[in-house]
């Protein structure tokens, strides 16, 4: 389309307890206050069909997925994401901020379950296309901080937060190898810090990468 | 394994209507008869989470499964159907009979949908590996024919069942191509004839390709 709007997707990665969902908060009213038009999803989910399926892998069965398995229902919830909310708030032309996406498959499937990175990548190629996020925001942080967080919260921790602590260690390792291996995509930010000093380097990445807009 | 039993891998494909309840029913009995051990299951379904997938992909949904979506859920199924169900069984020597399997995502998918089958040859891959059926009975019947025995049976038709008939050629035709693709893994049966006609054919395949276990 002739001077359409150029859509913009923005996901947010970290592991248990990084922050996430305040970072999405503060996003969200940085973009509400400057009237930039967005939409917002999460993933797994995203859809009802999609939220039915994160519930499915995020309970607890009398049964052990195997690892395609996980790795096949996390692609399927992404591709009806995809299809109902990424692509077309990118060719309405609006910025798509989505809480986790395919370098979470990265870190949790490939680094956390040791699944080999090839079966991610042709499941990415095949569902996404050439489709990438064009920033991402890593909020890292230790995993034995973010663990104690995330245990501080109300709830039962679900089938993945209860994984041992070397199986966050992995993740993290595998999120900041993505960091290193795609600098122009990533923004990592120091999530062990105060939330003003959380808060201050966001506002720093969504003014020098989205503040023209 | 030295001296271990080789296991055979049995599929049993068909469009809505053409018997498949009944043929299962009389595969087992003459498995029974002759003391085979044997494993039966079904796709989708076979574990309490693949028969979770196959209620979301039979359903009907506020939202339209995305094509990729319905193929992703099917290979997870499947993914986890090979691993608790068909894999165990064959290692330990069975015969595993399957209602349906991944013919049936060419027929259906493929065929059906109208999608390239280089997705499901890639899924088929990813998921499978080198595993593909010892042997398929393919029973076949005009899908005018099959769909009036299908609305026939008591309850509501699922989501798949409320195609429109082209869909349902298209799908009879894909089977028919991949019989005539796998001459040697397929026995396809004229399913438009009577009960004791088919049952006479089934009963030929059955001596001649497992008579001498």
């Amino acid at each position: 389309m002739a001077n359409a709007p150029s859509g913009f997707f923005l996901t947010i990665e970290g592991g248990e307890g990084a922050g996430k969902t305040t970072a999405v908060d503060f996003i969200k009213h940085w973009m509400s206050d400057r009237q930039l038009a967005f939409t917002e999803t999460r993933e797994p989910g995203g859809t009802q069909v999609a939220e039915e399926l994160r519930a499915l892998l995020l309970g607890h069965h009398g049964e052990p997925l195997s690892d395609i398995t996980e790795l096949l229902m996390m692609f399927a919830a992404r591709s009806q994401n995809l299809f109902h909310n990424i692509l077309p708030g990118l060719e309405a032309g609006e910025i798509v901020l989505c809480d986790r996406f395919t370098d979470a498959t990265y870190a949790y499937q490939g680094g956390g379950r040791g699944l080999n990175t090839q079966p991610v990548e042709t499941l990415e190629n095949l569902v996404q296309g050439a489709l990438r996020p064009d920033m991402t925001i890593l909020l890292d942080v230790d995993p034995e901080i973010g663990m104690a967080r995330a245990k501080g919260r109300s709830g039962e921790l679900d089938r993945i937060e209860q994984e041992k602590m070397d199986f966050f260690i992995r993740v993290r390792n595998a999120y900041l190898e993505r960091a290193r291996q795609f600098p122009e995509q990533f923004e990592v930010i120091d999530a062990g810090q105060s939330l003003e000093g959380v808060q201050k380097q966001l506002l720093d990445v969504l003014e020098r990468r989205l503040g023209a807009r």
